[in-house]
């Protein structure tokens, strides 16, 4: 018989009965009745009740033992008397009734328990992540995250890309957040970066000709943390396509998007088609870039509305005439709400620093919508219809009001429109709804400056026939302002799962770009310098997308905070509290690196 | 049809005649013949030979192309000339008549040609890395890589095991190499490292019950470059499992390493099984703890023929009465070499810092063997003899012996081993031979400090019942020295692929280890208290092995370098030419990281 184990904890059913059988485990719960120790046995497959009994020859040693120990046990396999079985464990009809014991690795006193649904502190469950993976959802995350990691790779393989590894001590990227930064030895003075993303090695694999790659990368962003950001790193499902366009990239990635929702979903819906909303309809209808879709809620622009000569409502109409905006967020079916509830809804809306929502709610009188509520007298019934009818709104419905500066009325919208999808309990949250946001505006005006900058990712390729750009007059602010990229994010239920594009590739095209944003040839050349000789030897189209990983499966496991879905993760102040990272180190180690500490001032 | 191509430049084959198609690619080589132009258009997928004429409205402006400029083609595929097809092409039967072009991306001046073979500097083609990856050899290297990768994930899973991330971003190892170290920006004066491997991560997920772990790892050292080893990182096939025997981890194993080696080794033969040589067997027989055994030549101890009365060959003799060895390594078949064959030898011996290599050669007189050259005569024949038939010697043959103080002489018979082997053209080179070096000895002798010290890896398990070893004299040198280890290698053609063992999961047994080593609790505490600990909270037997990912592609590539096998290498001083790495970084990161520069006086 093997040295440890003749089956796994999970193998052991009925037709094993009558079967002598070495099992290795976990204790994970020990009781004892009256003399006869039932001894749940836990390892990786499952669990197996083990019972001895005074008379075996291991219940001495078996007295002795306490949750967490590591045993391995001989037994015979017997069915479980009648009454006792437990259906819901596949081993649940049979017990092992053990002959011979030894223990494997004693468990001293546990800082916490495995067993039982006992919330635990954050800091202590991190320090003792080892003992926080045994417990049963914990473990199952992690599984399920490499599940869903597999599922991406063969889907991937499946629609011919390569996958590749890329370095991960690299030079500091000139753009994005924060790199963390290695000095170098041989090179006193010197540091590499941690990549926080592949993104330039990506292009140059293109450039190199290999057409489809992926990755499972990791992408490093020293950046504070937050329940859906970890800290320090994170794994990105890396992706970039050569003589694509867009569509080619969508049509590539949604298969694959699709596919793994779907798979790992527990029977939720998935979207079957990824709606396409262009930026600027989802500002305006979700007042985000990253719209929940399950919140069935739409905003519509009711501007023009409080223009009119036949309403009165100068506050809003005084915005409007300023340049703001009023944005018109529909409530269904609230019209039966407690005042408290549109009360609640104008305190959260002051909390977030506006001035407050209006609303009028819609009700029938004689066969005809009227409004109620605060605002709805300063607006005739005609315009009142008018609004209705824009924002689809029926007798019963009520509708909230966001009127301030564009930015942030859209924005507010946006919130309000969660906050009232949540408080009303609209939409089936239990499914994924997946959408491209596309038509990202290439540039956009920096008010402060006044000047042209970019709007997004400087390096995608302008939306616009090439020789126009090149004949762009960088004064012609309209038609810049104009210009869209082929830029695209991938959103689900409101999170961002990655932002994607089709590159810029032409080294021309990218000096005109930056032209008009007003940096000069030098600026590009010494910050992007390697990058335009790379596109300048013989450079194809080419596009990708990056989808966090992460994300993807704290979705799937129906989790809130990536600590649950990532083996060994830092805390909130990047500290890995098991390992004691970061450590102090020798002044040896930092005389090697050319460097010493500069600790700020107590 | 599609933007930029209907087929890849692989795919067009005699039965497309007639049909128009769009490729796109690089401009391989581009022949002017008379003033119609072919060119051979190469992307990812294989090569067409395009043919623009002088009447094709793409003339014009395919004239003005050159190599490596990246172009879209429409045109009608059509059967070559008869006498023109190329048979070694998959689509060496047909070539594209142009009716349509497109640059898409123009390449300025080549540093460095993709068409034909000419070798290029190291600097220059890792400056243009993209470029030199366009060419046929290296490209199908880094496509062979991936595929191995995936053979080797494949085959992982297949065996029950299951992929996971560990972080990169860790705590600084007391063990092994030197660390890279990041500084961190929100703990001032600390530092995280990279991981020279997932050792206590990969420990620490048994610990969490996982049962079979495994991660294409990416590890860190921070090492000086040699040509079997990267600068800064490489890629391990980390692999642990729990309860299991050293039996069990080559059994799991074996089937993977060899699946790999035979899917990969082009016909090639691969050992069945894996042949297991004792540590102390592999010193004798091979002179090394990583033979290559591709070369039949064993090694024999003759230490004693030496001391005998009868053999007056003093400077062997002295060299064993002071605690030396005599170490015989065959050269079969050398007889017939000329003199100046072991003259080399022999020159080469003195060249590793021995006095010179004696050596008999054995040639048939009546009957008997009889040796020659310059120490037979003080070797009377029947020792001779006895010496043949030790080292397995017949007529014909020779033999060469290394005396000196026991490693020198094992280290320089194990040279003269491979440097035999070779100039004989011993063995066939084209084959995989993989075996197991086990019984590592736990402990050896520090002659400089007169203590026993750890001999390779302080966390293996030694082979030897543990409370016989918890009650273990210290100072039993004999008996201590006598432990082996539950620790392995495995080598392929000479190269170690990775260490293994079976870890020691017992803290006391861990306590008792280190204090025959002549280290204090205190020690093991401060620098591996966290395994300690987590050890102490029921931590089941366990063991793995971690296979060198870049040494199995490059063996399988045929390549001597690992720069041939890894997408984008640094150069032997550790640097990114392409990228730029290491480079200086601003005050202000410097700041951040509370670090200044304490950089060498010149």
């Amino acid at each position: 018989m093997h040295r440890y184990r003749s089956h796994t904890c999970g193998d052991i059913r009925e037709s094993h009965v009558g079967e002598t059988v070495r099992l290795s485990g976990w204790c994970h719960r020990i009781r004892d009745h009256g003399g006869l120790l039932f001894i749940d046995l836990r390892d990786h497959y499952g669990m197996t009740q083990c019972v001895v009994d005074p008379d075996s020859a291991a219940f001495k040693m078996a007295e002795t033992v306490r949750s967490e120990w590591v045993v391995r046990f001989d037994g015979k396999v017997r069915k479980r008397p009648e009454g006792t079985e437990n259906p819901e464990l596949p081993t649940g009809m049979v017990e092992i009734f053990i002959t011979d014991m030894e223990i494997l690795g004693p468990a001293a006193e546990l800082p916490m328990p495995v067993f039982g649904d006992q919330e635990y502190p954050e800091d202590v469950r991190l320090r003792y992540r080892f003992l926080d993976l045994r417990r049963e959802k914990l473990h199952q995350n992690i599984m399920k995250r490499g599940a869903i990691i597999d599922s991406l790779r063969t889907r991937m393989k499946n629609q011919g890309f390569f996958e590749f590894q890329t370095p991960i001590l690299t030079a500091s990227s000139p753009e994005g957040a924060r790199d963390f930064l290695v000095p170098s030895r041989l090179h006193p003075g010197k540091f590499y970066a941690l990549p926080q993303a592949p993104q330039q090695f990506k292009q140059l694999t293109m450039i190199a000709g290999f057409d489809r790659y992926f990755q499972i990368a990791p992408c490093f962003r020293d950046e504070d943390a937050r329940a859906d950001r970890s800290p320090g790193e994170f794994y990105q499902l890396d992706i970039e396509m050569s003589f694509v366009t867009q569509e080619d990239v969508f049509q590539a990635i949604e298969p694959v998007l699709r596919g793994v929702f779907e798979e790992f979903a527990n029977g939720r819906p998935v979207s079957k088609v990824f709606q396409r909303i262009p930026y600027a309809e989802s500002m305006l209808k979700y007042g985000s870039d990253k719209p929940d879709l399950r919140n069935p809620i739409e905003i519509v622009d009711v501007s023009e509305e409080f223009l009119r000569d036949d309403v009165n409502f100068n506050a809003f109409k005084n915005v409007v005439k300023a340049g703001g905006v009023v944005r018109a967020i529909p409530a269904p079916g609230s019209a039966t709400q407690p005042r408290s509830f549109f009360d609640k809804i104008n305190d959260w809306a002051r909390g977030e620093g506006a001035p407050g929502l209006g609303y009028i709610i819609f009700e029938e009188q004689d066969g005809k919508l009227v409004g109620k509520g605060p605002i709805a007298k300063f607006v005739p019934e005609n315009v009142q219809e008018i609004i209705a009818k824009k924002a689809g709104l029926k007798a019963g419905d009520a509708v909230f009001f966001a009127a301030d500066e564009k930015n942030k009325a859209v924005s507010l919208a946006g919130k309000a429109r969660v906050r009232i999808g949540d408080d009303l309990g609209l939409g089936d949250k239990d499914q994924f709804i997946l959408c491209w946001i596309t038509d990202f505006p290439m540039y956009e005006w920096n008010e402060d400056e006044k000047r042209i900058d970019f709007s997004h990712n400087p390096f995608s390729m302008p939306n616009y026939d090439h020789d126009a750009f090149m004949a762009l007059d960088p004064n012609d602010k309209d038609t810049i302002l104009s210009i869209n990229a082929f830029q695209y994010d991938i959103v689900c239920n409101g999170y961002e799962l990655s932002s994607g594009a089709i590159r810029n590739h032409r080294p021309d095209i990218m000096h005109k770009a930056f032209e008009i944003a007003g940096y000069g040839s030098d600026v590009l050349e010494e910050k992007f310098g390697g990058m335009l000789k790379a596109l300048s030897l013989g450079a194809p189209p080419h596009g990708g997308i990056a989808p966090g990983i992460d994300r993807i499966v704290m979705l799937l496991c129906d989790e809130q905070n990536l600590r649950e879905v990532v083996l060994y993760p830092m805390n909130q102040r990047a500290e890995d509290l098991m390992m004691g990272a970061p450590s102090n180190v020798s002044p040896k180690q930092l005389r090697e690196l050319s460097i010493r500490l500069n600790l700020p001032e107590k």
